[in-house]
């Protein structure tokens, strides 16, 4: 049996006090499976004094994480302060000069930063892990790394944020609107008291830029990434949605198209017979598409304690095992430069609703429009008429330039029978 | 950049070409990924004039695959013969011997041997690899015995052979029977010829003692394993069970019980919301329940050329990485003994159907039945009446004990009235 692996962890929050349960209750076939156990013997949070429901006597207490990962005698610092920069930044930055290993579940700083910090870590001869920064506790940055790397991945996209597969879940469940059920999700914990983060898209964005850095072996480039949110989506969407055959999900999405790579976070319409339509509430799923495996689906919890926990336990025991690979699946120096494809250059199919004064010669406009921009209509819906009250208008394209579509619902907009801003939403025909 | 892995493939059908064409078409891939280019430079197979489709040009051929593993300058030998014994296990046992790493996509070889096969690769430091031996292209083993390695695993099950999941997903879609089906699957290539090794569940059996003994830590035990075929599910049954909300899946199931672990491989009613039920066709499901994880799903295709080419490709990367864990998840000295639990001592709910002829005192005879082996019926269904014909009666129970079950059927079974063998399939309340 080797000499314990020593770890130090930075931040005591939900996940810090979920990974020293974990470290306890699993104590012992975690040392069978590394060969060796693991101790945590230092921390550092901001509040001494607060009761975390965990034993800490015998852990070495810092009051400065920076100084923690620059002096304890550990092989792994773990980061989970949390924020694309500040403390979490120093402290990794310190760890790595130190030449420790770093394990985090920061994704906002491995979007933002895990290039350089993978530099660093190589150059020190150690480890950057970051499994817990995508897909809380499934097993997705492995997977991609490891477990498909004989393959030339073409697409990769997934569920990325069970705040906003919760708000969509729910909304289609109950049929309420967004903003009820957003401050339900919020009383129940799923969602912030700041969504922004979450249902902006920005989450779910940092989520896809690491995915994408991972399978197609490119520098991260999270400022290329398009990123919409989804406080447009209404319940009359999500009811369209179902009787088109979708489901709306907010979906992140990194396609290999001819030029380079499409990365794009936005509510989609999905079919339902596509492998993540029925992943609902606060589930994650990842669905990765290679040249020789297909398509294969990982499906489970995003977010908490357990999960992330798990994730981060997985980082720690490779390093035990000495079982490492490169930070990004290859070596910071063979990492391509992402050739971003800008969205404006996207094809597809799109749904579009417009809420109308029903006149004579609405349809009329809208025919000549999408002539005008060689848009191909597949489907027009107009359900409910009330003289006087606008009607939605409902339809949905064949596959059509973003560009034209964008000019498209510009054009509608500027009619004067249109009485709201027209709701666009874009359909994905995604392989199984 | 390092020198090239050398490795020699033993076997050429159609996993081996798969593989030969995978290493050829994403060689530069593979190179940036292990920082070393893969280089198959010795094959052997039993006919060397055949046209594989595959340039073999410049690699050396063997027509004796035994005398390859144990002479060819490699690094790794990849074993893709099949068959528990024989040849197959020969090469692995010479390539260990000879000190060279072994990949396999055998299941028979790794369910029956591997735990000697593992502990002479870790006595001579080198690796046994067996990705591709569990459900064709999705990374399980390496999810199990890595990405949720922190975890306590209680729970793991999965739909683990695509014919089965095949014929079962077309005789719902169809309503035709089993040997229509069979027959049709046969003439697509998705049955063989001798189809007792997938339908009546061995094929199954071989992926579940795997999985268990990755998951549990347990030496691999697949003579304890419970093996149940699909050859008694009846197009009626599966009518059934839709009308009940169930699907009917041959699953492998290892579940921890108090007394050790449950190993069974039968077909199962499986509720519509659980998260294996939508799985059909060829696809195979693997789902993992660990104590801080949660629930996590693994979706992908479980057979055919790419997909298995893929898994043992991953392997093959990870030797050329240096990235090695133990062979099931803890050194072979450590694996304790599987703790099989017998099936008789299982517990659950079960849905039986009979063919009886209606006659008054039938249903007072089954009740009576039920009552004296202290089974809870949860209901009762019999729809068609036909004086004269014999009809079906199904009846569906709360938890009972596997015994006593056997006891209700046997003495069902002997009722004048009932005039086939009563139909017993195990239903599965599985947790997302």
């Amino acid at each position: 049996m080797s000499k314990p692996l020593r770890i130090a962890i930075a931040g005591l929050g939900t996940v810090g006090t979920g990974l020293i349960e974990l470290l306890r209750d699993n104590a012992g076939l975690l040392e069978r499976r590394c060969g060796r156990a693991i101790e945590v013997v230092a921390v550092s949070a901001r509040d001494r004094a607060r009761d975390r429901g965990v034993e800490l006597g015998g852990i070495e207490w810092y009051d400065d994480a920076v100084g923690m990962a620059r002096q304890a005698e550990v092989e792994i610092v773990v980061e989970l302060i949390g924020g694309a920069d500040g403390a979490a930044k120093a402290v990794c930055e310190a760890a790595l000069g130190a030449g420790r290993s770093v394990v985090t579940a920061n994704k906002a700083l491995i979007a933002h930063h895990g290039t350089a910090l993978a530099r660093q870590a190589e150059a020190a001869g150690v480890t950057l892990a970051y499994e817990a920064a995508v897909a809380g506790g499934i097993p997705i940055i492995k997977a991609l790394r490891e477990g498909l790397a004989g393959n030339q991945i073409d697409l990769i996209y997934g569920i990325l944020n069970g705040t906003c597969n919760y708000i969509l879940s729910t909304m289609r469940d109950s049929g309420r609107d967004f903003d009820d059920v957003l401050e339900e999700a919020q009383q129940l914990g799923y969602a912030e008291a700041d969504p922004g983060f979450d249902i902006d898209g920005i989450d779910a964005a940092h989520k896809l830029a690491i995915l994408a850095s991972v399978a197609y072996g490119a520098e991260l480039a999270f400022d290329k990434v398009y990123v919409e949110g989804i406080r447009h989506v209404t319940a009359l969407d999500i009811r369209f949605a179902g009787e088109l055959g979708y489901r709306i999900k907010l979906l992140g999405i990194a396609r290999r198209v001819e030029d380079g790579i499409e990365q794009r976070v936005h509510p989609c319409m999905v079919p339902l017979d596509s492998p993540i339509a029925l992943v609902e509430g606060v589930y994650n799923a990842v669905v990765a598409h290679g040249n020789f495996v297909g398509t294969t689906v990982f499906e489970g919890p995003g977010a908490g304690k357990g999960p992330t926990a798990s994730a981060v336990a997985a980082d720690i025991i490779d390093c035990a095992r000495g079982a490492m690979v490169p930070t990004f699946n290859v070596a910071v120096g063979a990492l391509a430069p992402m050739r971003a494809v800008d969205i404006s250059r996207h094809r597809g199919a799109y749904y579009i609703r417009l809420m109308v004064m029903d006149r004579p010669g609405v349809f009329a406009d809208i025919a000549a429009t999408l002539r005008d921009e060689e848009v191909s209509m597949e489907a027009i819906l107009q359900r409910a008429r009330a003289p006087g009250e606008p009607v939605p208008v409902v339809m949905t394209t064949h596959d059509a330039a973003e560009s034209a579509m964008r000019r498209v619902i510009e054009r509608f907009a500027g009619f004067e029978t249109v009485v709201e801003t027209p709701c666009m939403i874009r359909i994905e025909q995604l392989p199984r």
